[in-house]
């Protein structure tokens, strides 16, 4: 075909200046941040015969004749796929599938250093639901769990609800259960630092989408004894006539004294803010809350409240911002719940499992419970650990396995 | 949620007698056979911020406002699907997904192995052509490359046809094409064995699936002058009434001389056999071949002609048998195709590039050509290096790059 090399196109030297040398970050993700590799070395024409053909025919007639055998003798078990639209990123909303892939990147990381699993971003070129639901179940032989990420809600919902349904291993939408599993186990030693019970506490909710959602739910299911939960035009109650099915559902399971009116008015005397919206909430109303108030806010990268304002007037403040005290960090849930399901052969994740996710990672913390130690750091290893075991046995006790 | 050690489930202690443990492909397979891992590690709070948030966001928004910078801070472009709906695997036929599992993780390993790609097997709940390629359509945008593998044929033709026609990336069925990329390498050299030009050389090609019309169409285009095909009932030819679409292309575009009849009876002082189909072939009937005739046996694990009979009559004797001279193996093109088409930025796979890696392959065994050593080892690894050289400029010089 001739060519000279003149003819072909040059990449730029390494650690030429150019515009993206003043951040870390691009540093960190030239050529991407994961590869996948052979487990044992292919150097002679033996290892080619056994771990392609002809030897590989010998393990696929096997498999083909008895289909559990694949859980021994392929990667599916512990590979997970981290399926998104590129909907709901981030706090960067829509910016569809390609420029979500660094984030679906850096959960495979994530998945791959906590639990030892091999994690698989899988971005669509779909918003669609039905194609969503469909491709994910056309691909589903390939993996032993999936990872749904950063899909807007309401779609979200029926997205998890139809392959939770329909697919014989563990689903789960990591921005409703992994961040509504951490908040659970801060709120948990939160309660412990001020003395107090969850049943006791009156919660106010700001957000209601896929957060918003999962995480009230998981707080009533706690046995949180009061929630009210806003969304941008106020509390939910059973008399909104604007809201979606849901909304609905929360109106109906939230807020028992039937209030009415502003998020910032329902914070008068409660006892725990839990910012999952974005915007910002005036100090007057921080300041009116219950004393020995709890405020976590995780609007990323900007909270709801500003972590100094909200200690001026609360005994436990907690953010989303990564290296600050008391980070609620879905690393914390994520790679310790798949991982724990998977060891067990889950079929599914239940609530209860999500429950004992949640108070294995406020154990972590033990007795070195403090006002800025809430939750473990999302570097600490025995976290997913710790996640991993309490899932599994759960599972096994309820028998949702293989 | 409680539990105690017994409750769990203990896998078989390790090194335990097993019904699998006299065959070594099996310990191979064990747990499977690839893991994705970070590229760079994540062991600070720092790392954990630029390889997840909120470092990433700053990526994912340059590439929301860029996406060509994809191609540098995403693994994608250097990320291979291979994509497989089990139905005609390896010599096994149609074992379902989850069987051909094996397959797909042992042709990833060879795809990291030689080529320096990150493969993941995608093996498909479903065998109907439409799902198989919206499903590949909607993830497409987390690869940079799919090979197709097993899917038997006809389906296999329209699949890639889609998806080539709809992707902007490189779409490859590797039964077809792979296989006739090695076929055309090993005949140059084979011609070149015998003192024999392509164009002069009668070629008789038993089987009409995937890699029959593929090396018939790559033959063709080598310039290879005559050129008969046999399907299961006999020579394909225009006057016959049970040809599907893609046999009567192959009838229309070859058969020069409108033979009709057995393959035996083609065979009948033919230059060149080629046996892409399983089955047997009598030994009157290669012994009737024309003097200094070339024999290219290349079903698995059983070839049609038995080598050694074939040597009592063939000056050139080829097989797919692993650990033997002139093994035709796929790895020999795959990889290299692949990461030529990669790194030219290719946005199609062409004919030309094919008959490139062809060329190329011949050209690693150079003056070094005997009856014994018509195509390099399938451990090479000058190959893979030279034939993405020859895919890459060839892609460039044809202006098919991004």
């Amino acid at each position: 075909m001739g060519g000279t090399p003149s003819s072909e196109q040059s990449p730029p030297p390494v650690g030429s200046p150019d515009r993206f040398a003043a951040d870390p970050a691009f540093a960190v993700h030239e050529g991407g941040k994961l590869v996948v590799r052979p487990t044992r070395p292919i150097a002679t024409v033996a290892d080619l015969a056994l771990t392609y053909t002809p030897g590989v025919a010998r393990v696929s007639s096997a498999i083909a004749a008895e289909p559990e055998l694949a859980h021994r003798f392929t990667w599916a078990p512990r590979a997970v796929a981290v399926v998104s639209d590129g909907t709901a990123v981030l706090g960067l909303g829509d910016i569809g599938p390609v420029a979500a892939l660094p984030v679906m990147e850096g959960k495979a990381c994530l998945f791959s250093e906590f639990a030892g699993l091999s994690a698989v971003p899988v971005v669509l070129a779909t918003t669609d639901v039905d194609t969503i639901v469909e491709t994910v179940a056309a691909i589903a032989p390939s993996f032993g769990g999936i990872n749904l990420e950063d899909i807007s809600a309401p779609r979200c919902f029926e997205v998890e609800e139809r392959l939770r349904a329909r697919l014989p291993i563990p689903v789960m939408h990591d921005d409703q259960h992994g961040t509504a599993i951490v908040v659970l186990a801060a709120l948990r030693n939160a309660a412990r630092v001020v003395g107090r019970e969850l049943g006791d506490l009156r919660v106010v909710v700001s957000g209601a989408g896929a957060a918003g959602v999962a995480c009230t739910k998981i707080l009533l299911e706690a046995g949180v004894g009061d929630i009210a939960v806003a969304d941008s035009r106020g509390i939910l109650h059973t008399g909104r006539a604007d809201l979606p099915p849901v909304k609905r559902w929360l109106a109906e399971h939230t807020n028992r004294g039937g209030a009415a009116g502003s998020m910032v008015a329902a914070l008068e005397g409660a006892d725990v803010y839990l910012g999952v919206s974005g915007g910002s909430v005036p100090e007057a109303a921080i300041a009116g809350m219950a004393p020995g108030c709890i405020v976590f806010s995780l609007a990323n990268p900007i909270p709801e409240v500003d972590p100094e304002m909200a200690a001026r007037h609360a005994a436990v403040v907690a953010t989303g911002r990564s290296g600050e005290p008391n980070q609620i960090n879905n690393v914390l849930a994520f790679p310790g719940v798949f991982r724990g399901a998977i060891d067990a052969g889950a079929t599914r994740i239940t609530e209860e499992m999500k429950l004992a996710a949640a108070t294995a990672i406020a154990g972590v913390v033990g007795d070195d419970v403090r006002a800025d130690h809430v939750v473990p750091s999302p570097l600490d290893r025995r976290v997913a650990e710790a996640v991993a075991s309490a899932v599994a046995t759960c599972a096994r006790e309820q028998g949702v396995t293989r």
